[in-house]
Parts: structure tokens; C-alpha cells; sequence
């Protein structure tokens, strides 16, 4: 039985651009997993109740309901051990710090981005719920958080120095292979590309070249994933 | 025959601050491996002429020489496998990001509130290079470089979030028992930690419990150092 993942959607339902839903999309990929995925909107209290709680992603595998994409990283790992997201208990200590960096450091500076267009492919029975609990987070309107984007974009691009440093030395954030770590960062960098037509990333950028690697594991799911 | 560690060393032979060689104390520490630690200033470019270049630490091991922390680590990790600093290759590969982020975002973080306090620890002799190449890196003066720092102590304080969200899940950076992660960021914090008096962490905070806890381990190496 495919392991049900609730995903993220915009107003198309092929839009998918969660950070945290691709996260779990590239590790049931990497773990050669199938899945459904069903739409969800930020409206859809009641599709995820069961999971006592109110954010994707959610997955039900084999009567088990598993949410968090950290958390379900460490299920798909134990459940399925074979290949490896972690590499062992330090791998995954270790990339625990890489998924924290980018929960505090990539998504907030992404956000800023690209907040206000996330208005233009959300379904409009989202559109309330979303710019008020954006604003209130912000403490801004959504066109004033977004506003200036172009003259903030060599600031964005150095908070990815990291990344490159590792690149300089190994072909991915796993090494020699893919791991979570990959997932991690490029499942976020999924969210600007599918929901936005803002371009982060310069194309010479290392980060932009190994971004296009990830894009084409796992058959492609990321490069063919359908875009803004 | 103990491994030789050229260590970079103040006025004062016992006062011991480098960011990297602290990286390399607490690993060979890690290892159980008896270490000869030779004070090593700036001027002191011969002394480390056989390495080929100029900076330390360099290690010399049974005829060996290695130099660069991260380098020392991965050498350190072939020769000596148990305890290990990695739990593998994945483990390694993940804590470079670690490695890249202590270096792109704490050290350059830090040298902001201290880099003019050095000038009061360092050999004389080093003053005139010390003071030269770290104003033409800041293109600014030690004094200006570090004026105002009590008002950029909030947003120091704030780039270590990742960390913080690791240890919300974990003891550790390693997980449930200390790894070359642990030693990569707790290395780099016995900068300010010696060689300067200002407090960059607030008693309270996890990241400064967590720092307890590695000063602790080994003896209390961390601990016993020698502080400005």
C-alpha cells in the first residue's frame, strides 16, 4: 500500500511548493517509496484532524500517522532502512543542524521574497487565513515584506555561503552520495521555484549547479515539478 | 610518541585562543591521543616552514606532517578510528556544513566584538602583521571594527539559532554523546572565551549550557584553559 502524503497545493492542485512537504517528497523518492499525494489547502483543517494537529506534511503509512518532515524523515529512516537518508545515528545528529539552518536562516530569508506571491497561486479560499497570519508574523503588510526585493538579493545569496564551502570539497551536502542534507536544502529552495517566477539563485552559482543535480534524482520529480 | 601540535599562543606561552587549534585540542582530546602542544606565534614562520604553509595548527605525527583543522580531523579519523569524531562517511560529510558555517558565519561573527582585545594578548612581535592584515580584511581600524559591540550583541546572538534548535532534540551536536561537531563550534567559542574578556552569551541561553557541557569533557581541558 503507497504511504499517503498530505501535500501542500495552490489553487491548481498540481502546484506544489511546500518547503517542508518537498523535504518529505525527496525522502520517500530516495527511499524508492511510492506515494500519493493528496492536495491540501491551508483551509483543509478538518483532511488533517486525525493527525491532531493543523500542518503539512502528514503521511499515513500502513495505519500510522507521522507529521513534522523532520520527524518523518527519522520514521521513513527506521522504517525503511535501506538506502540510507542519515548514514547512522551521528549522520542524522549532524543533519539535524542542517535542517534547523534552514528552518531559521533559509526559509525566513526566503520568505521575504517571495510572501506576496505566494498570494497569486494560493487557492482564494486561502487568501484571508494567509495574508493575516503572514502579516501578523511580519508585522508588515505582505506587499511592504516583499517591497525592495531586487536590492536585498547579494545579502540572501551570502547566507548560502555554507553551502558553498562544503561544495568546494565534497559533490553533496551527503558527500559522496545524496542524503537528507540534500533533501533538506533543496526541498526549501523547491518553495521559490514553484511559487514564484523570482529568481533567488544566479545561474553560476555553485548552489544553482548542485541544486540542478538534485533536481534530477529520483526520475526528475524535482525538475518536473509543475511551476508557478 | 605523542603527536606534536603547533598551537597558536599569546605573549603569554599558556594562553591559548586560536579558533582552529581548538577544533584540533578537543579532537585529539576526543581520540585519547597524548598530545605535545608547541606555542606558536604569528612572526614564528619558520617554525612551520616544513608544513609548506603558514598558518596552524599543524600537527606532526609519526613523521606526518598534516595541517588545516578540518584536514587534521579526517587524518585523525583514518589513523585513529575509535573513538570516532564522525560515525562515518555521511557523519563527515554533514558535519562540514557544520565545519562551513562555524567558519563563514561564527568566526567572521565574532572577530567583530574581540579583534581589538587581541591586540592585548598577542606577542609584541606580532602586533605590527596582526594589526595590517586584519585592518586591510575589514578595510577598517581594530577600534572600529569592534566599536559598538554591546549594540550588536542581539543579532550575534541570534545567528546561533541553529544551534539552539539542535540542542531543543538533542544533547549534544553528535547526538546523544559529543562529536566533531561539538568540538567544531565549542573550538571556535574558546576564541573570545581566552583571548578576550567581553561576554558574547548570555548565562542562560542553551548555547552557553551546552558550552558547559564541553568544557567539561576530556578532563576539563576547556575548562582548565588559560583565559586573558
Amino acid at each position: 500500500m503507497s504511504i499517503v502524503l498530505h501535500d501542500l497545493a495552490g489553487a491548481d492542485p498540481d502546484l506544489r511548493f511546500s518547503p517542508y512537504c518537498w523535504r518529505t517528497r525527496f525522502a520517500l523518492a530516495h527511499k524508492g517509496l511510492p506515494v500519493e499525494t493528496l492536495p491540501w489547502r491551508f483551509s483543509d483543517r478538518e483532511a488533517i484532524a486525525f493527525s491532531g494537529q493543523g500542518k503539512v506534511p502528514v503521511i499515513r503509512d500502513d495505519g500510522k500517522v507521522v507529521f513534522d518532515s523532520w520527524t518523518i524523515a527519522e520514521h521513513l529512516e527506521e522504517q525503511y532502512p535501506a538506502p540510507t537518508l542519515f548514514g547512522g545515528a551521528t549522520g542524522r545528529a549532524h543533519a539535524l543542524f542542517v535542517n534547523s539552518w534552514a528552518d531559521a536562516v533559509l526559509v525566513g530569508g526566503i520568505a521575504r521574497f517571495i510572501v506576496r506571491d505566494l498570494m497569486d497561486i494560493i487557492d482564494p479560499a486561502d487568501h484571508a487565513y494567509f495574508r493575516s497570519s503572514r502579516e501578523a508574523r511580519f508585522g508588515q503588510s505582505l506587499e511592504a515584506v516583499q517591497a525592495g526585493r531586487e536590492d536585498r538579493l547579494t545579502a540572501f545569496r551570502d547566507l548560502l555561503l555554507p553551502i558553498r564551502l562544503v561544495l568546494r570539497r565534497q559533490r553533496w551536502l551527503g558527500g559522496a552520495s545524496p542524503s537528507y542534507a540534500d533533501h533538506i536544502v533543496a526541498g526549501t529552495l523547491m518553495w521559490p521555484r514553484c511559487a514564484s517566477r523570482f529568481e533567488l539563485l544566479e545561474g553560476n552559482d555553485p548552489v544553482s549547479e548542485w541544486q540542478g543535480r538534485v533536481l534530477d534524482l529520483y526520475g526528475g520529480i524535482g525538475r518536473s515539478a509543475k511551476r508557478a
